[in-house]
């Protein structure tokens, strides 16, 4: 129980298996499973197309949750009505399998867009799946969502909201797959994290989104959106804290720890960006707001120039700048300061450095990139990767 | 004179030759001249940083023109005040050997960003630059703009609408850069139009800014964006026309004509983008809004998953909807329609297609993405081109 999954909270068990829907007989469909009620939290993708198991869950959220089905390999999206009748066939028979009113289980796929769910085959494994269910079993989940990338991602935390034990306190676990169509076939990002903490569903989303906001919302690995994005907190209460009220010093620590997991896998997915071998972290300081802020950050980070530069440990800065610039922000380029790792490059003028010296940081594996705006005082962080070849290889090949 | 440039409509020369900026010996300086003062008309880059040559130009775009100083291999942006001080200098010098008021003289420049103009060698060459005039010169003038770009761009139109004399119709020439930092170490998209055409300030910018915006601004090849864009169109009124009014046939015919040149010039720069070994045109039909149009349209030719799926001639329409649905649009999903030039992959749900017919039609050099998003009546059609590991290794490298 002490491993770092989505078990980690008290009261959620997992499972995982390989019902068949990926060809290469890896893992491909997960549950997690609350022993009492949750408060649910979500943010879905903002794409006007979105996968039926989205929308399945968009109908859902307002329900207490009991469950959540994740599938990879199949995106559930843009495959006609027919879709939505699958979806809502396999949901009833988990609702069966589980005992659990079909109302309470939210779902999430990824996957190739454009194909229907395989229903019996999936329907088939839903009460291996619910009988393998277990408190240790939060490793074979998070190897079921993830697709190709290299590593499954998965966090804890224990914070300093004690529970209803003594010496216990509230805590949290996650998993997540990687954004950017880290693999050819599949897409999307996703996220999951469990606490046992007691909180109001207002609170949780709200505590949700601005985490969301400042971690996967700051992420980028190629500027593509997904129709299957999906982020979801539940919290089972099992902590048995005192409930965490608005503007508290516990909803405060709270708040922070959930934005402290999310910006964990944000930057675990960054690091495992297909084809990437470079982690980017661009900080953006002194910015008029913090709209402004997060828009240089993250133009910076997804710029192709400026990553390709970088894959090339080539100091190029006038892309940064000219990246820098491109969005609507305020911004004075008299005024600018620009530093790669420990280099400043720019400060109101082109500063000389070592170039060498420079080169040899940015062939490292970690990057960052400070841009100092002198507007404001807003700050922001983006996440990314470089863009090499591997990229293209990975993407135009099925 | 009857060749395809910039000298092509009445009393424009043009010069070009190698002043040293670039280091490959290749031609970096080019003059535009017109033999009376010119109705001048500008669009430049939206960028927050943009080069001093953008600058200069903006403040002198309201005079009348007679002249276009344009260098390529250094961008003048980013490069300190003294960056400024170098820009007049050199215009103060053009002007006394042009014997044209300075304020009368537009620039551009294209190139790396962060780095001063050479004053000197600029400054010297000026001479022969002027010297060296003509109407036969606009070939050299569109050979010194280019960086990397594999072909010159050259276009020029003879318009219907009649000129003073016997025959003589109102005419058209231009020039134009590639996009895309085509060379790793250049920025920039740059385009010159030339029009012998009588017609009022006003309107003319209301023509060139309609102009760009179905043509310059439907192009991506990386969704990067430079510091130094710029698009002038001169008209010196030498065709003698009956003055061009408002909301007049003339003026129908003359806007036509002039976003003619700047498709044909924008569609030759999407062939020529960096590493690009295909042409993607995406047309977007019944659409809410014309802004929803160009929005889909341009994300769709933007996108990275798409464009490398492309390029591996994989029919991964998926990618195509999602990218579709991933801006801000009025969509309903289950009205789509999608085509690959000949094939309908999808038609409120998938279609099914020869797929081996199709990859074929994929691995031709140009390729035609329809889609039909069922909402209203507004049409717009965006160009790229494929992405390449040609791309990464291009801009990986100094």
């Amino acid at each position: 129980m002490e491993k770092e999954s989505i078990c980690f909270p008290e009261g959620f068990l997992a499972s995982g298996l390989d019902c068949g829907i990926k060809k290469t007989g890896e893992k491909d469909i997960a549950l997690v499973f609350s022993l009492s009620d949750c408060i649910s939290a979500a943010v879905f993708t903002t794409n006007r197309i979105k996968s039926y198991s989205v929308l399945w869950s968009l109908k859902n959220i307002k329900n207490p949750a009991n469950a959540i089905l994740i599938n990879s390999g199949n995106a559930n999206a843009a495959c006609g009505e027919e879709g939505w009748n699958i979806t809502t066939r396999i949901m009833e028979h988990l609702s069966e399998v589980l005992n659990v009113p079909v109302q309470k289980i939210l779902f999430a796929s990824t996957g190739l867009i454009g194909n229907v769910l395989p229903e019996e085959i999936i329907k088939k494994s839903l009460k291996t799946l619910v009988e393998k269910l277990s408190f240790e079993n939060g490793i074979d989940a998070a190897e079921s969502i993830i697709t190709t990338d290299k590593e499954i991602k998965t966090e804890k935390i224990i914070s300093s909201i004690p529970g209803r034990k003594k010496n216990s306190f509230v805590k949290f676990g996650a998993m997540a797959k990687g954004a950017g169509m880290i693999n050819p076939n599949m897409a999307t990002m996703l996220a999951f994290v469990t606490t046992d903490a007691v909180i109001s569903k207002a609170l949780l989303q709200s505590a949700l989104k601005e985490a969301v906001n400042d971690s996967f919302n700051m992420l980028t690995i190629d500027d593509d959106q997904s129709t299957n994005d999906t982020v979801f907190c539940l919290a089972n209460g099992k902590a048995g804290n005192k409930n965490i009220i608005k503007d508290s010093e516990e909803y405060i620590v709270f708040s922070r720890e959930l934005k402290n997991i999310c910006i964990n896998l944000a930057k675990k997915i960054a690091r495992d960006g297909e084809g990437a071998k470079k982690f980017i972290e661009v900080s953006v300081y002194d910015a008029w707001s913090k709209k402004d802020a997060r828009r240089i950050a993250k133009r910076i980070a997804g710029s192709n120039l400026v990553k390709t530069a970088l894959a090339g440990q080539w100091p190029n800065w006038g892309r940064i700048m000219a990246a820098a610039g491109s969005v609507c922000a305020r911004m004075d380029p008299s005024k600018l300061k620009l530093e790669l790792g420990p280099y400043t490059v720019y400060n109101k003028t082109p500063v000389s450095f070592d170039e060498h010296k420079c080169k040899k940081y940015l062939s490292g594996n970690e990057i960052n990139i400070k841009i100092y705006i002198s507007k404001g005082k807003e700050t922001a962080t983006a996440w990314g990767c470089d863009l090499t070849e591997d990229y293209i290889k990975i993407n135009k090949s099925e």
